[in-house]
């Protein structure tokens, strides 16, 4: 995964604690370890950051702003709801599948107590669920319904991170190869089932050929 | 949460550090901290498990064991498919509810990099899959085709543990009250969703009353 390596140390920094965290958790990293994995020194990461929190409320900061653009990116005008909805899935699962570690790292996370991030975590949820709104309302749910959008969204996002979290296990036992024909598939049968439901998954055999 | 503490030292253990690991993630909790908590010795943990690790192993085995129990309480013969899906996500939802923190604790840790029970955790995974594929089958889905099995699989336990993922920050922001009721509607939510798609969902309205 490791791509060319940056030469600012802040990015660095960056890169190598998504990746640990993804791997091991927040919690079982260390600054070190992260200064290591950047080939920095260790006070390069206070000269940067507020500590180890402070990278992952960083981390956090950036995923949502990318994970808004998806949101930005579909022009809705021009395509019915079930457009709309197929078009913003492909986008999400694409977004996860570039920026994957990013992604595990906030949805890991996001549930557990980091006090210092309290805040900027159920902000970052807010904005989470309340952009999906957008696409729960034009499929016609009840805007005031806050019960259901909160169920329907949180598990339309739930859904689209699942083979992601599982992927080491996934190749292990089926051997799956995550490749961009895999995630075009994978957002298409989501896209179906949140649409239609198992049912018609199950009438259409699946989307396109299978393993 | 704590109910009366049990007497039986590897219980104390065993309920000190799920409640732990669910709070703060496995990696953040030290042997320490859980012996403090279960008000015992740390030399006791040493003497009932293998270490950190071994509690986790014993936690996942008996979070499996319950899991199973669910399938096995639903009665098929009797039921058509639609009554067979949706009786088996609510006895997952109480399942859930009912051991919320070991839940989490299991499906937090799943896809993190612990070596010592990679093993575990894969089989464990496995059987997770494989119980829900009974369901999947019985609606209609080919029971060849892996693909669509773990997707569809996936997709439906990661939304039935969405929202105790997030009761916190859920709480936080439109201060949902988890009762009985709540638990029951959001069952019958996540089944129309899983049967019906999002269009039904819109349709009824969503489940009974709503806040």
């Amino acid at each position: 995964m490791a791509a060319k390596r940056p030469k600012d140390p802040r990015e660095r920094i960056l890169r190598a604690a998504v990746s640990l965290f993804a791997q091991k958790g927040f919690s079982a990293v260390g600054v070190r370890e992260i200064a290591r994995a950047a080939g920095v020194n260790s006070a390069m990461i206070s000269y940067y950051f507020e500590g180890k929190t402070g990278i992952l409320k960083d981390i956090l900061q950036e995923f949502f702003a990318r994970y808004a653009r998806v949101f930005e990116s579909v022009d809705y005008s021009r395509m019915s709801d079930e457009e709309c909805a197929r078009a913003l899935i492909r986008g999400l699962v694409r977004f996860v599948r570039d920026n994957t570690d990013m992604a595990l790292v906030c949805y890991n996370e996001l549930p557990l107590d980091v006090p210092e991030i309290a805040e900027t975590k159920a902000e970052k949820m807010a904005a989470m669920i309340s952009r999906i709104r957008g696409l729960l309302k034009k499929m016609g749910l009840d805007p005031e319904n806050a019960f259901l959008l909160s169920v329907v969204g949180l598990s339309l996002i739930s859904s689209i991170f699942a083979q992601f979290r599982s992927r080491p296990v996934l190749t292990r036992l089926f051997g799956f190869r995550f490749d961009d024909d895999y995630f075009d598939r994978y957002a298409e049968a989501i896209a179906t089932l949140f649409l239609k439901g198992v049912g018609e998954l199950s009438r259409r055999g699946g989307p396109r050929s299978q393993r």
